[in-house]
Parts: C-alpha cells; sequence; structure tokens
C-alpha cells in the first residue's frame, strides 16, 4: 500500500515498484522523496523483480545497462544520451597478494570509469530518475569526484548543473568539476555544512525543478552501487567473494554491495555463501570506525582532518547500516593514517600498475592491517575497491613521486648519475 | 628469405612471420632491430594471418586481446600479467555534432585506457616482445603519456622500468611516472633530444638486455595502434568510417590506424570502401602540416614551442608516410594554434563530457577547422580520436576552469551571487 499518493503512469523506472523506509517499512509512490514522513528514516528503492539469467546479462552491453533489469531504470536505458560506465577491471593481483600473504586477491579498479570514480554509477541511475522526474538541472553536494561525474553526465545528457563543493578541494577536481561547463559554486566550510547548504536548497524555490543527485534523488543515486557487487560477482564467474574491503564515506556503496550480493542470491545467479565485509576509513574522519571498535550502535559525528578528502564525511548517514553489517557478516571497520594511505597508494603502484587516489590507499592500507592483524583470512578470497584515480588527488604522492636525477642528454651524465 | 639471422625457435609472435623494410621490402627473422642494414628504412612486422571471424573475435575478451590474431603476440598473451588495455568507448558525439553541423560524429575516448592515453595499447605489445627477448627492464623515451604506461606495464608485469622524459613535462605526467616505482630519469633538453639519448644508450652495454619500447622494439610497439583501427571498425558494426581525424606526433598512430583498416579489408571482415584520414598537429610543432600544405614530400624538424605537448615531436620519424596516407586517401593534415586547443577542450567537455588532454584538443580542433573550411564532408560518417586525459594537463584549462563562486554556506549568500 503506498503511503504518499504521488503515482505518475509517466513514470518508467523498470523493475522499481516502491520506495521503502529502511526503518519502519513504509511503502511510496517512487518520487523525488528521500525520507520518511513517518520515522524519518531513508528510503530506499523496492522491486518486483522478473526473471533474470546469467546468458542474458552476459549478452548485455559492457556498461551496467546490462544490470539493467535489476536497477531503478527503464527497460530503453541504454539508448538514452549517459557516460555508459562500469564493467571496470576486476584485476587478478597476484604481486600485492604475494607481498601481503594472500592467497587469491582482487582488485576492482573502479578508476577505469569515465571521469575515473565510482561516482560515475550512481550519477547515471539519479539521471534517469532527474529525467523520470522532468527536472532540469543535475546538482549535488560533493567532495570532488562526485562534482566531476555530476557535471559530465548532466553536459551528455543535456541537461543544466549547479555544483556545490569545500572550496578547499584538491585543484584537479575543482578545475575537473568545472570544465563541463556547469556552474561550480565553492563553499566556505566543511562537506557537512555544503550538504546542510543543499537541503535547505531543496526546500527553496531556487531548487525548484533540480535533481540534487545525492539528497532528493538519493534512493535511486545510492542504488548505482549495487552494480559493483553484480560486477564482482559476474567477473569471478558468478561467485560471491569470502571478503571485501570496502571504502566508507556515508557508508552507502557498503550498505549496497552488500544489497546487490543478496539480490544476486535471492535471484538463484550465484550461490548462496557466507562472505565478510570490511570497512575502511581514513584515521582522521572515522566516526563509523571508532563506534565499531567501541562496540556502539550509533556514530559521533566528527570534523574530518585527513589526506583522503573523498571519504571526509564526517557525519555518514549510513554509518549505523554499515556497523550492522559489518557484525553481521563477521567482518569488521578499521582506519589508517595518512602516512599509511601514501605509503598504500605507493605500494598498489608498484606492485600492481595501479595509480589509485587517496580513497584507494585507504582500501589498500586497511587490507594490509586487516591481514597482518589476522582479522583476514589469508587463504579466503579477497577482493579490495579502488573506488578513484591518483591524478585527482596528486598532492599525496607528489613530494616523493619524483625523477631519481636530472640530466644532460649524454651518456656520461647517464653514468655519473647512476654508476655508484 | 630473412637476411639478418637472427632466428630463435623459442620466440613466439603468433601470427607475425618476419620484419619488413618499409622502404625496399627486405626480410629480417623476428629480433629486437628497428631499422634496414640495406637502406636505414624503418622495420615493420609482416603477418601470415590464418583465418578469423568476426564471430570469434566478439567473442573474446574486453581488450586488445580479442585481436590477439592479428597481432605479434603469443596465443597466450591473456594470460599474463599485463594491464588489459583498449575495447575503450566509441562515444556517439551527437551535440558535439549538431554544434558543428556534422551529420554523424563518433569519438574514440582513448582516455578510458588503464593509465588513460593510448600508449597503453602500443606498450602492451612491447612488453610482449620484452618478454620474448629476455629483457629484464623496460624503458622509452617519452613526452609523459608513454613514461606513465611504461611504468604501469613493468610494475604489473615484475620487470624493472628505467623511463627518460623532458624536464620540463607537466607535473601530473612526473608524478605518475615515477609512482610505479620504476627509475624516471629527466633530461635536461627537448623530447628529440631524449630520444637520440635512448638511441645512444641502445648501443652501449648499460642499456644491453634493455628493451626500448620506442626504439629497439619500436617494430612491434607501433603494431599496438592498429588496435584502434580495429576497435571503432567492430564498434561502428563491422564499418570503416569514412573519414577519421588522428593526431600526428610521430606519425606511427596514423600509419598504423591506415594498416589496421587496409588489414581488416584484406580478411574480409569490413567492406572494401574508400575511407579519408586526416592528421592533426598543433601549430607550435606543425612539421607535417607544414609540408603537407607546401605539397613537398620530406617533412623538415621544428623545435616544439606548444602546451599539447605529447604531440610535440619535432622531428617525426613517419611523418612522410603521414604525407602520403594523407594525399592518398583524400584526407588532409591541419594544425590549430594553442588557443583553438584549449577552446576544444572546453568544447568537448560542455558537448559530451569528456575532459581530454591538449593533444584530444588538438584533434577536436582540428575537426572544428577542417569542417569549416569544408575539406571534411558534414554528411559522412566521422570519427575523431581522444587519445588521452585532461587531468594529465589542468593547466592548460585551469586559469578558465574555476568556480563561478566562493560563497558561505546559505540561501542569502546564494542569491546574492547568483540573483539575475
Amino acid at each position: 500500500m503506498a503511503l504518499a499518493s504521488t503515482a505518475n503512469s509517466a513514470l518508467d523506472f523498470g523493475p522499481a515498484s516502491a520506495l521503502s523506509c529502511r526503518e519502519c517499512g513504509t511503502r511510496y509512490d517512487l518520487g523525488p522523496i528521500f525520507a520518511c514522513i513517518e520515522c524519518f528514516g531513508p528510503l530506499e528503492v523496492a522491486y518486483d523483480f522478473g526473471p533474470v539469467t546469467r546468458e542474458e546479462i552476459a549478452a548485455g552491453p559492457t556498461n551496467i545497462w546490462r544490470y539493467s533489469k535489476l536497477l531503478p531504470v527503464p527497460g530503453n536505458v541504454e539508448t538514452r544520451p549517459n557516460l555508459q560506465p562500469g564493467w571496470t577491471k576486476l584485476v587478478k593481483a597476484d604481486n600485492l597478494a604475494g607481498e601481503l600473504g594472500l592467497r587469491s586477491l582482487y582488485i576492482k579498479d573502479d578508476s577505469g570509469n569515465p571521469t575515473h570514480s565510482f561516482k560515475d554509477r550512481v550519477v547515471a541511475i539519479a539521471l534517469e530518475a532527474a529525467r523520470n522526474f522532468g527536472f532540469h538541472t543535475l546538482s549535488c553536494s560533493s567532495t570532488g569526484n562526485l562534482a566531476g561525474a555530476v557535471g559530465a553526465a548532466a553536459a551528455r545528457a543535456g541537461l543544466d548543473s549547479c555544483v556545490f563543493i569545500p572550496s578547499n578541494l584538491e585543484e584537479a577536481k575543482i578545475t575537473m568539476a568545472s570544465v563541463y561547463g556547469g556552474r561550480l559554486v565553492a563553499i566556505d566550510g566543511t562537506y557537512d555544512e555544503v550538504n546542510r547548504f543543499c537541503s535547505e536548497l531543496i526546500g527553496d524555490e531556487l531548487g525548484e525543478k533540480w535533481g540534487f543527485v545525492n539528497v532528493n534523488l538519493r534512493p535511486y543515486y545510492a542504488e548505482g552501487s549495487k552494480t559493483l557487487a553484480y560486477e564482482i560477482a559476474e567477473q569471478l564467474g558468478w561467485r560471491i567473494p569470502d571478503q571485501i574491503v570496502i571504502p566508507v564515506a556515508s557508508g552507502s556503496q557498503l550498505t549496497k554491495i552488500d544489497k546487490g550480493f543478496r539480490e544476486l542470491i535471492k535471484l538463484g545467479l550465484v550461490e548462496d555463501k557466507p562472505y565478510k565485509i570490511f570497512g575502511a576509513q581514513a584515521e582522521g574522519c572515522s566516526p563509523v570506525s571508532s563506534a565499531y571498535k567501541a562496540g556502539h550502535d550509533v556514530v559521533q559525528p566528527v570534523k574530518p582532518d585527513t589526506i583522503a578528502k573523498s571519504l571526509a564525511i564526517g557525519n555518514p548517514a549510513d554509518g549505523p547500516y554499515v556497523l550492522d553489517i559489518a557484525r553481521r557478516t563477521g567482518g569488521a571497520v578499521e582506519d589508517v593514517n595518512d602516512r599509511e594511505v601514501v605509503d598504500a597508494i605507493r605500494l598498489l603502484a608498484r606492485t600492481e600498475g595501479i595509480f589509485a587516489e587517496t580513497a584507494g590507499g585507504v582500501t589498500v592500507g586497511v587490507l594490509r592491517k586487516l591481514t597482518e592483524s589476522g582479522a583476514l583470512d589469508p587463504e579466503a578470497e579477497t577482493v579490495v575497491l579502488n573506488t578513484g584515480d591518483g591524478l585527482k588527488t596528486l598532492d599525496a604522492v607528489a613530494a616523493e613521486a619524483r625523477p631519481a636525477a636530472v640530466i644532460r642528454p649524454s651518456l656520461a651524465a647517464f653514468r655519473t648519475a647512476f654508476a655508484n
């Protein structure tokens, strides 16, 4: 039974049937809403899935639309202008596994997305919701990656964009976010302040007809992260890994990967088996990790201070759900300091030729820490996520990643520099 | 008949049967050689192709190895650690086409490669040659993109690397090239001086057992660019486009795309039809464009001065072949100035959500110029290449791609900044 009747027969969200409150289960018709009016809990997309086969999926496009029957998007989504994110590489990381003493390790490398972060996945779903609701402007609050993803997606789709960022972001992310021609607004404040400002804007006439991908379109947007779970399972040969290490910013991605795995099991696309989910944070913004270690169910907000700016969300909306999933699956939430983040970026680059942004340094650093502490089983099949690109956070390694020498173009100069 | 007998039965180059002089046709056994001892002409790979079908290719991996039967690589190349480049998106660019007045335009977006430039393609082939010849170090002279591609490929493959760059490169490219843990050597000099130095090093005992991907492995390396032709044709539904705009640095890429198209025709994988190839240079390094316009067959070297550093090769080895192909196919070679490069980067970003490096600004700028001049047929199916990523050449647009405003997080501040 749908409580708020915003039903519109022109809407086409494919298999999505309603929004459902994660806390109290109240159902709503599909609309640009994100919080339960009964209990203020977050809303998420509920589905009536039809039959889906592995063969059908394998015959689909090499992007997230191969899973369109599992997402809140119309059946013809492929034919509409969008960035076609996803189907990024799952890299068998034997060199890194060898260094860490793991038997079987894979890196899901989402730096291969169009704007080089996993955000292209979630924005692509939000874009379809914006089209459904007739919004003309795509908007967001962002720690950087999302700003670029929204700007690029809006450009391809022919929508306006207006994105809001904290003014202290990395230069690369600022330039990238504004090059697509939309409006970029820098806010003197933390990400959490930017986020609160966006919520205000939605209530104002200024924000009418605006789709804030991570606010009023959040239920749809968040579903995009399920595609990480689908791809990992399919790329492993339709199998869920034993252990997976996922970065935690708002926590949404981790909860949706868990949701994706459970859907695959329910649909009979993979075998039902246990898996452990581990969350990774930076020490300078580790409210969820702190709560996990203290045995708490609630998350105490913090003021972020870390080089991992894409994870610098001090008041993570899905923190409690992350705690629940880590505990339920037998995983954990751990954090690493900025020095360990830089070391992990360099370790990953040196062993696998993958240049990750600081968020990837956090997950690989936590992978190392959890392996050393024995929390991860070295014999179990393990996946670690890299959700962004090192080119966007060059400052983290620039001081250390320098030429070995600057010489004149002569053999003599080369000999002098490198003969010992 | 093979002239220089370096035959080694342990070598496995798949369908490649020999090296052949592009000038005089003298044939050599496959080896780490690059110039004809008869006439000093460049050597290229000759093949004995077996039967290849579209179906077989379509069933292959979603990277360049789907074409392994058309490349100088062993049949099991897929199973060896490498970056798995290729199968990048061919984007139907309706927004850009609309702005330029073209009927049917596609962008082959090679920023989607693992290190975000087309160089991953050529390095992957050179890596297999290095393995075949037992080299322990992968090396190159580079204008930046190649340095990153070699560093990353060597890291994944477990080889050492030592790469040489001009010391004035973009910071992003320097950091990226050194983060993979190999040895990065900056040379006080132009790319052409770096290149000459590498040739010296190969003749020296210091460079023994080194595979310089673009010098002693160049015949193999260059073949990697054929995969751009294969992918474009396959992604168009096994059809060669009517017109294609390709950047010209050394000119190798353009000549190999032409070779790739001709192979597809010869193998019966596409229909035989005419196509026009257009070369694109930056005005500040336009020796091939100048020769084309002057009606010359030879290319006069220049000292580069352009923001398009990845194309800044003043003495392009394959320049004469580019001239020949442009003239034979009814194409042209054109150049644009730095201002037009920046405008084209922003045009592409604004219309299609693709953030190209300066080389992509050169091709899109030349596309625009050739359309306006009438040299390109607006009714014909057209492909333009973007070979690199805007994150590596941020300086080109950083001054112009800025936030529209910096404000405090309040509706009042937003209204003040953006009212009317």
